[in-house]
């Protein structure tokens, strides 16, 4: 059999980075740098890498490399940008593909270049847009969930339009909402978005019903121009379920033109252990702007879910980190959060974050209503509860 | 605003379970155990959870508790088969969701009731189907990857012609080839399509060439239904990156009727923990099968991977447990694999294994086909190599 051939044509020698955090001495950590370089691009032994546009672009190259204060190293490694081009599928497989089953890596910042940024549209509204949509120009964006799955669609829509008359922004579907027999998928999003197009009428308020349109992969689509086509004002998607790509594809459909919420939901697992997975940000703030979301949820420190204050302040970072003519977004804290915690995450996060509260707006004996209006007066005073 | 409205008609009663391992002593574990069946159903605390379906039936339910030999404790915990019914993303999404943000919580093992199992299709082909459509009733299959990335459509194509010619059953794209400059998929398909089909009429065998599907959400379908199109023999699909129900999609399309090949990559992180994530043999056993795929592959021990011989056995048993109508499908271990270590496989996996070995068959100063000739005595007669 003949040499393996490699095209003729140069590439273009512009690449894009991932910083990695390796633990392990310098010697370890450095030989995991240069199995990173190996193992996400050309997949075969450093000896057989032939010479040429494989062994002097296709390789990966650590860029740099330094020990960090926390222990272990952290390498910027880059990689062509012709590897990844303008497919995000395949710029997760680069950044962290087959090195996902490697312990002791992971990935903590993704760099890209001009022409890799301006490739992807990301998010449509991000901050700005969505506060431009929501008639909102500074407070805090308020979020609400609708639950218990079980509900009927009419039980769903009495909640949102409680809701909605109460003052609440964002009035999303709980992400466990489907297409289950006792909710059907249309009757639901129907039901909803018309009782919050009710209360608005009443209200003069602009708050917008977001259903979850994660969904089975030939419905994801269909699912989301339903939501459009029946008042929805924005759609709910966990990445982690459908893939970072469905988002990306429904972000970037001209006729849909919806506000996107990422929700959390299956990609916990990733930054759970700080010597593997992704970051907080790379997972909660790079990866869902480059996908398209203009909102990002994920778990506050000090509700049921175990994250810290400062990993919490990582996402927000990565939710506006520069990136380009890629969007920031909003940061979107929830999970156990409840009315008296408001001005301390206004102090953490600043006005610009969506405050999501579910089921601490539903305390026993008390009226939805009227917490969803305590909610939203200690949003627009800035002062701690009575 | 009126109470929640709760729909009147009564629920099916079954259900399906998930095994869970819960970190921490009998109170800890026992209240993470209460914990997931509030989390992964009506997310909200349980004071707040209304009597009668909700409470009877949506609410999950734990069916057994018991103490672990290697510590911490086991709970099953049961669902209503209405809050998934046949929606895969949705059955991940109660699987695991929300408790992936937390720690101290494993899925094991999924245990569906036969409405549910009759609900997926799952491999098409699974182990018998393969061995028909390869002709192999009864040897392991050998498996090899195109690589290294950078190659042309052509150095690609010499590459399946050299491995074809030397009996190699199964010749997968290596995951990294998506659509490249370098190699678009197009053109990539249709050469190493053509190449194994021409080594076949030369030899009388009946390899089958493999291109990677994983792609962005739009293009998936187009271009499986290219590969079929132009030859290729099965299709290589990534759940981890493009999500397992676009697996299941490809699985269930019958103008492709492709075997389907599942690939790790950006999964790893789930099984690297064992106090958090997925077990092994859910998530490259169940849930591959239960998404389509008809072999699934793995990093074996011994490796360039840290999976443990245990891990791995346990993996194969996931490919084959009793899942009702649902196939037994060929655990397929790679990752860093020789020729010399292919006794050692078959022993661990017996004759019912895919074999993969990818950059191990191009030894510096050697050739590939007869590399590959060896690959294939090695199986055929059961001996250790000279």
């Amino acid at each position: 059999m003949t040499q393996p051939l490699v095209p003729s044509f140069p590439l273009s020698s512009q690449r894009f980075s991932v910083s990695y955090r390796l633990a392990g001495d310098e010697r370890t950590a450095y030989q995991r740098a240069l199995d990173i370089c190996l193992e996400q691009t050309v997949e075969i032994p450093d000896a057989l890498v032939p010479a040429g546009m494989i062994r002097s672009h296709i390789l990966g190259r650590i860029e740099t490399f330094e020990p960090q204060a926390e222990g272990g190293y952290a390498a910027r490694i880059s990689y062509a940008v012709e590897i990844a081009g303008r497919d995000l599928t395949q710029l997760l497989n680069v950044l962290f593909g087959n090195i996902s089953i490697k312990k002791g890596i992971r990935a903590e910042w993704l760099d890209l270049p001009e022409v890799m940024l301006r490739s992807f549209r990301g998010p449509r509204f991000g901050r700005d847009g969505l506060r431009e949509r929501l008639g909102v120009p500074s407070r805090p964006l308020l979020c609400t969930a609708l639950k218990p799955l079980g509900l009927s669609p009419e039980g769903l829509a009495d909640l949102a339009y409680g809701c909605a008359r109460g003052g609440i922004d964002i009035i999303k579907d709980d992400h466990g909402l489907a297409d289950q027999v006792f909710a059907r998928f249309e009757d639901r999003v129907a039901s909803c978005a018309q009782a919050v197009a009710r209360a608005n009428h009443e209200t003069g308020l602009r708050a917008i019903y977001v259903p979850n349109v994660t969904a089975p992969f030939d419905e994801i689509r269909a699912r989301a121009h339903f939501a459009k086509d029946h008042g929805s004002g924005g759609l709910l998607v966990a990445p982690g379920l459908a893939g970072f790509d469905a988002m990306r594809y429904l972000a970037d459909d001209e006729h849909l033109a919806l506000p996107i919420l990422s929700h959390p939901a299956f990609q916990g697992t990733y930054v759970l252990h700080p010597s593997s997975g992704l970051s907080h940000q790379l997972l909660f703030g790079q990866l869902p702007r480059l996908a398209g979301a203009d909102a990002t949820i994920f778990p506050n420190f000090g509700g049921r879910f175990g994250f810290t204050r400062e990993e919490c302040a990582e996402i927000a970072r990565g939710a506006v980190v520069d990136m380009g003519p890629i969007k920031g977004i909003f940061p979107t804290p929830g999970g156990g959060m409840s009315l008296e915690r408001v001005p301390e995450m206004v102090r953490c996060y600043s006005a610009d974050v969506v405050l999501l509260i579910g089921g601490g707006l539903m305390t026993p004996g008390s009226d939805l209503t009227e917490n969803c209006r305590r909610f939203r007066r200690l949003v627009e005073n800035g002062a701690p509860p009575a």
